[in-house]
């Protein structure tokens, strides 16, 4: 069976480098063949996989600067039948891309927020008095560059490479540790290839929420895990959109599902939580050569 | 003294409406008069006020439904000399402004992301097939409505009356309780108004970081609240931006800072964090009229 791989849209973002680092190496470890599906959302990214129209989706979740993609956090609660294969931790490296021959020439930057935030302190130091304009994905306004040269966005070399585009300054994130965090989702009937690999999962990430206004509500379920000496690696939490202060959780345990101390951690969770959705066991995998 | 307001510009926006509101109920309440500083973003709001040049800023925090504000939390924990002084909660109903006479003339719509996100629902079901393009806020794009019938944009019924531009919908937000938390903030060393007219504060908000990869580190400091009876209302993570995996933590919990429970707390509380900073004891007012 050839393996179909959803990602955001369009060619030259962040995401489709990581669907192909993805694709590159399912390949050379398993053999099997794969093709990318572009989709114009991450939440249409997650359908295509709950609704088994592609095998995979590679998504964003976290950014080491900005912090967690909500958008990707409120369609996994939403959607029942997904679950974590594993994690790709990818090095994100800006760059000026612009047809303006020095930077006094430039008045307008175009990029997604995120990237912007992530090149904040240099845009006030080199380009004070620019206008920074906030587009869907950080390729979209690249398209406008050759028309005119008082135009740049910032995106990554692979997109001024796609785009034949020239370079102006190269690693403008404020931040030289900038990275990503991606996971990749399948349904859950789906083997879980990489774990299958590595006989245990270093991770496993769980969603709950828990009856409101009760003092020590959210502390509980935190102790279960404590308790049996399973760190907690993040706790994010995201509004449930029924009212203004309550809140569902998602947590990242350094554990496998499968191993002795979780398995009695999920049971006295149950007593402590209202809804309770296992989102997956998986490992990390740090991408180092970022080039495709 | 005159009072000073920073808020983010420009006209017509939320912001803007939470910081005309609270100015009001300022004159009503202490008969001092205020009046507005529009900055272009959050940070330069809050660093405004930090730096003395204005006396307060009316920031957003908080939605129901897209959830927290990073940029506030990301600049109050880089600003040493701030606390918030009461904390707004704001109906938003969003409307869709168009010089156009149906939906089906509409081929693009903008907004702030946030506006458009909050949306995304009944634009899906009634704008299916026209082009979201995100702007850096909701009155953005409200200047290009006359000149061209086929754009149509997301903003407050007060941008609406501002730009002189007629609404097309009303209420078109998916989920109908969408309301925003925003913080009044001060110097350290200004008197706390309400607080002073209300005595004790309702809420008090903390942001800390835990020693890194040791289980259990973040349950011991919210098990000191639970021991005490403390309801924690909100848990907020926010990447250090030094490495990916690595958070502050800002927590609200329900009691003033004065209160007895919450002496013991905080100095319990010493013992199990690294660095660790008081945001403010403060009350909540509910906005129920909008009108201004």
């Amino acid at each position: 069976m050839t393996i179909s791989i959803a990602h955001l849209a369009p060619p030259g973002t962040y995401a489709e480098q990581a669907a192909i680092i993805y694709r590159n190496w399912l390949t050379q470890v398993t053999n099997e063949q794969a093709f990318l599906c572009p989709h114009s959302t991450i939440p249409q990214s997650l359908r295509s996989v709950s609704e088994g129209e592609t095998s995979l989706a590679v998504v964003p979740v976290e950014n080491s600067i900005e912090g967690s993609v909500n958008i990707t956090f409120d369609t996994l609660w939403q959607l029942n039948n997904l679950r974590i294969q594993l994690a790709l931790v990818m090095p994100i490296t800006h760059m000026l891309v612009s047809c303006a021959n020095d930077l006094a020439t430039i008045q307008t930057v175009y990029s997604h927020p995120q990237a912007l935030a992530q090149c904040q302190k240099w845009l006030e130091d080199f380009l004070p008095h620019v206008q920074a304009i906030s587009a869907s994905s950080t390729t979209e306004a690249l398209k406008v560059l050759k028309e005119d040269i008082t135009v740049a966005a910032i995106s990554s070399q692979r997109a001024a490479q796609l785009y034949d585009l020239p370079i102006l300054r190269t690693s403008i994130n404020d931040y030289p540790d900038n990275c990503t965090r991606f996971w990749v989702i399948s349904q859950n009937q789906q083997p879980n290839t990489y774990k299958s690999l590595k006989n245990t999962a270093s991770c496993t990430s769980i969603a709950f929420t828990v009856p409101s206004n009760i003092p020590g509500a959210l502390v509980k379920p935190l102790q279960v895990f404590a308790h049996l000496g399973i760190n907690l690696r993040k706790i994010e939490s995201r509004p449930t959109k029924r009212s203004l202060g309550e809140y569902l959780f998602f947590i990242d345990l350094e554990a496998d599902i499968a191993s002795p101390s979780m398995d009695s951690a999920l049971a006295e969770l149950c007593n402590h939580t209202e809804v309770i959705k296992l989102l997956g066991t998986y490992n990390v995998i740090s991408v180092t050569n970022t080039s495709i």
